[in-house]
């Protein structure tokens, strides 16, 4: 295995109109994914706040409810203010991708002052990496 | 004019698979009538937190997208520690009523604590009920 | 075990700027749990449509950033045109229940005409009500 | 006035627990003001189908609770098959930016095939643009 894997299954509310799920939704199952990645990583009792200065998403086959996604994340990049996401969101039933996000976060206080990265959740993401290779 | 009113557009996001409102958009749109009845009270820029201790809505008919609703908001009860607000949302398009939802909120501080009903708002709500008559 | 469970850990985009999940969100979890439910009756292949009739929470006590729900569904009442269906969401991380749903639903074509309940849907309720007693 | 502009308060939903609007609701925004747009130019009376290939925001500035939001929709591109759209987002009440984002959709069939983009729509968006200048 070499990225983070998570499962999730399509909800209703997350279906529009024409049947498949909102453009917007792909989003927030990229931040679903990496509060899991967190939570793998033991990190998420910190206080680490890392609100996005980029987000985009490329659509190649819509999901439709209750089918199942897998997203695949992997990291690009680690910079000592910013961190660079990579997910890959494939439909599980007939194994196509579905869509393909790149996420850009940056440390902050909880006043949302810029800040240096947590050091706890560098090694932890550096650790990650090296056994992943 | 009996009830604060407030129209609505319904946008793209909000309709599901069945091309209607999520019956979940509901309350959310009552909360969007409470916002703007707040703001013409001028009560906004006050830290008044009311969370929800009670949700209703009974549908009626469903609204689609574009479509626009008229909320009319009526205050049902005030008291001490919790406001009854009463939500008629209505299909300006064919004028039937698509749903009517009740909401009880209680006052608390920024940590969750309840407090008694800010005496301001207290005020603006009566003022606002004695003009109404 | 005498009801159907589903656990659900909370996202970030479900909180609000108190810090706790959104009153509409309780909606849909209970929505969500519904769906696994019928995933595990093996009813979601079929079309079956059931839009809300009506919609209720009791809110007791607020949910937070990652902690994880577990709902409680039980089937309240089945009747040829509706179901009664009862949500009991608690807090798993402290044992304390956070809030109490109840939702109605009416079975539909795909053109939002009511039809009877589907047989099949009916049969597979009434072999796990059995089970369950 | 060279773009179409759309104002929108921030309501409590959309924020999340930092206070500020979450990102995905940008997104949410964008779409929004192409819904207005396309009243403005008598479009959503159609059949027509947009479903987004490439969604992309920059994030400046955060937006919080009841601040109001102006979107600057310009069209960027017009293709036979697909459009470009991009919306810069400004905070109203201290005239700072707050994110700038690009969409692009292609038009499809119900079905969710593509098909050539609606003449109609064409050549009310080049009638927009020639009106612009």
């Amino acid at each position: 295995m070499k990225n983070f894997i998570f499962e999730y299954r399509i909800p209703w509310v997350e279906t529009d109109a024409l049947g498949i799920v909102h453009f917007s939704n792909y989003f927030r199952l990229c931040e679903r994914t990496e509060q899991e990645f967190f939570n793998y990583l033991n990190l998420n009792d910190r206080e680490i706040y890392l609100p996005r200065v980029h987000a985009k998403c490329d659509y190649k086959h819509s999901l439709k409810f209750n089918q199942t996604a897998r997203v695949k994340l992997s990291i690009q990049e680690i910079g000592k203010r910013h961190i660079t996401l990579d997910y890959e969101i494939w439909n599980v039933d007939d194994d196509i991708i579905s869509a393909h996000c790149t996420i850009i976060v940056v440390p902050v206080d909880k006043e949302m002052k810029p800040v240096n990265m947590d050091e706890y959740l560098l090694d932890k993401l550096k650790e990650y990496l090296v056994q992943k290779k």
